[in-house]
């Protein structure tokens, strides 16, 4: 079992003790079950035919703030998951929904469905089961998801090929700003925190455009902790590497009054961002400006697959250097 | 969205507060999503396939006591949901786990995975995906199982038939004598509780003999809120009555040396039995006799649907009557 990361953000560093705790469950799995990478389970149904599914465990205080708001909530809760199933170039198909409350508040529970159902209907994603109780703590949530995805077109970690363009959807870093604002990580500044609160709280994860990368993307994966370290996997999972451009990186427009390198900081190493991280042969830049355009969906180029291992990054001030994984010291 | 009544049995009555939460989750599920109960969701997959799947979640002090074994409480959280893929009759298929733990406890981890895996094996149904967070409170356990299942052979819960035998398989009331006494409402009986807690903290799902059933028995379901509730699910929907021999109830044997009216009580009323209650025509008999003895599973008829409306219960001493659903204080 690969634990999830799509909350890592929230989560910070669970340490090494906590990794230790995943490999209990890391007996292997039968071959039929495998994807190219770890952000859903695959289950085999039919040929030509495999089952997605992705499950996230959220707690109140861990993963989502006590105070934040209910409808959002229930978006994000989805919203994560759906991710998950982007990742893997998977149709969203249903979801179940276990909810545990300390009480029954009428407000927030409207609140929260309907932030749930609102983004289960623009994903046609449908809730079709679940489990509520009752908490002795704070408010739980588990949501599993189903996709279905053409075994043939599924998307994987493993398959970038020296030469590939390097993508990303969306824009980056906004969640994690406005995370540190909540934090009070990062000085108070209202109009900052109202500009990116939406990229953490409100997450839409480009799944209909995921689903349509089969076939042209190679390797896919969310960003959900953050570019440096999801790029990684795929430079790990597809033993390569990658050079970035530092200047070609989406910073989300709401950071543009931010310093430059808190900014760039932000968007190289920011999680929570539900978007994709992709790469594709240079052959297929038009088909995906389409694709994209279709989803009215911004994609950046962001630099591409080396057959040389590691992470190196180049900017017009610097010549190409390697990218630390440990935070990346060299850019802040 | 029905909520899962698999742990009901630690829950107590959760009120009537608690059941308008679940309203906030009922919107309208597409029909292609809908079986003939709620046991499970059922998803379309292709012609003569569906996936059906269910979803618990479990906290600490809440659905099991502090001190549960690890190694019993991995098993039993695998084993509610593969009750729940037996109701339908679903062939399981694979598993997922959400794990929220408030540290790394090792012999405990260790425990829980083997008795989860050991459950996973038998019923082969391997652990696939999941999630691993840090707890700020108890441990959270939630589990979501995939089974597969022909459309046309689903048990469902609506199927009953006027003349169908009414079956139940295992045996009855063991599992809520032991929470009786653990919770001390009681008398200590150190040997009556040896006897009795497998029953409630290894319970064992009859998923092959329920996976064979489909096309024999007419409706199904788990007994895990008791024989008295659960039935009454299957009349509701199927429109009918019921007469119950009350002196052919499968009595646990652990259970003989109680007083009989409390032994009656605990197989009538006691959830958190993961067996089933089914009706079949009297035709079957050979036919459900000859399956059961290839699970050696023991099942035991019980009684017969009736056209009136209600549910009724004879025994040696007392004629017809109908059974209160308000504790079946006539046989308290």
């Amino acid at each position: 079992m690969a634990p999830s990361a799509a909350c890592a953000q929230y989560e910070g560093t669970l340490g090494i003790e906590f990794d230790l705790i995943a490999r209990y469950f890391s007996r292997p799995v039968p071959s039929r079950f495998l994807g190219g990478g770890d952000d859903c389970a695959l289950l085999p149904l039919a040929p030509g035919l495999q089952m997605a599914t992705s499950t996230d465990l959220l707690l109140e205080g861990r993963h989502f703030l006590s105070g934040t708001d209910p409808n959002a909530l229930g978006h994000k809760a989805l919203a994560v998951n759906l991710s998950d199933l982007a990742a893997m170039g998977a149709q969203p198909l249903a979801c179940v929904l276990g909810l545990s409350l300390p009480g029954a508040d009428h407000d927030w529970l409207a609140a929260f469905a309907d932030g749930f159902y609102a983004l289960a209907d623009a994903a046609q994603c449908p809730l079709v089961g679940g489990d509520t109780t009752r908490s002795p703590w704070g408010v739980v949530i588990s949501v599993t998801v189903f996709g279905q995805v053409d075994p043939a077109l599924a998307l994987r970690r493993d398959a970038a090929q020296a030469g590939d363009d390097i993508w990303v959807s969306g824009t980056l870093g906004a969640a994690y700003v406005a995370l540190r604002l909540l934090q009070g990580a990062l000085p108070a500044d209202p109009a900052l925190l109202a500009a990116t609160r939406p990229a953490l709280e409100r997450p839409l994860p480009p799944w209909q455009f995921a689903a349509r990368l089969g076939g042209v993307a190679h390797a896919a994966l969310d960003i959900s902790d953050g570019l440096a370290q999801d790029l990684g996997h795929i430079l790990d999972a597809s033993r390569c590497g990658a050079e970035l451009d530092l200047d070609a990186l989406p910073v989300d427009p709401a950071l543009r009054g931010l310093a430059p390198e808190l900014a760039r900081q932000a968007a190289l190493t920011g999680g929570d961002v539900y978007q994709l991280c992709f790469t594709a042969a240079p052959g297929q830049r038009d088909t995906i400006a389409g694709l994209a355009a279709q989803s009215s969906l911004p994609v950046t180029r962001i630099g591409r697959i080396v057959a040389r291992p590691g992470l190196f990054a180049r900017d017009a001030a610097s010549g190409l250097a390697a990218l630390s994984p440990a935070g990346f010291d060299h850019f802040s």
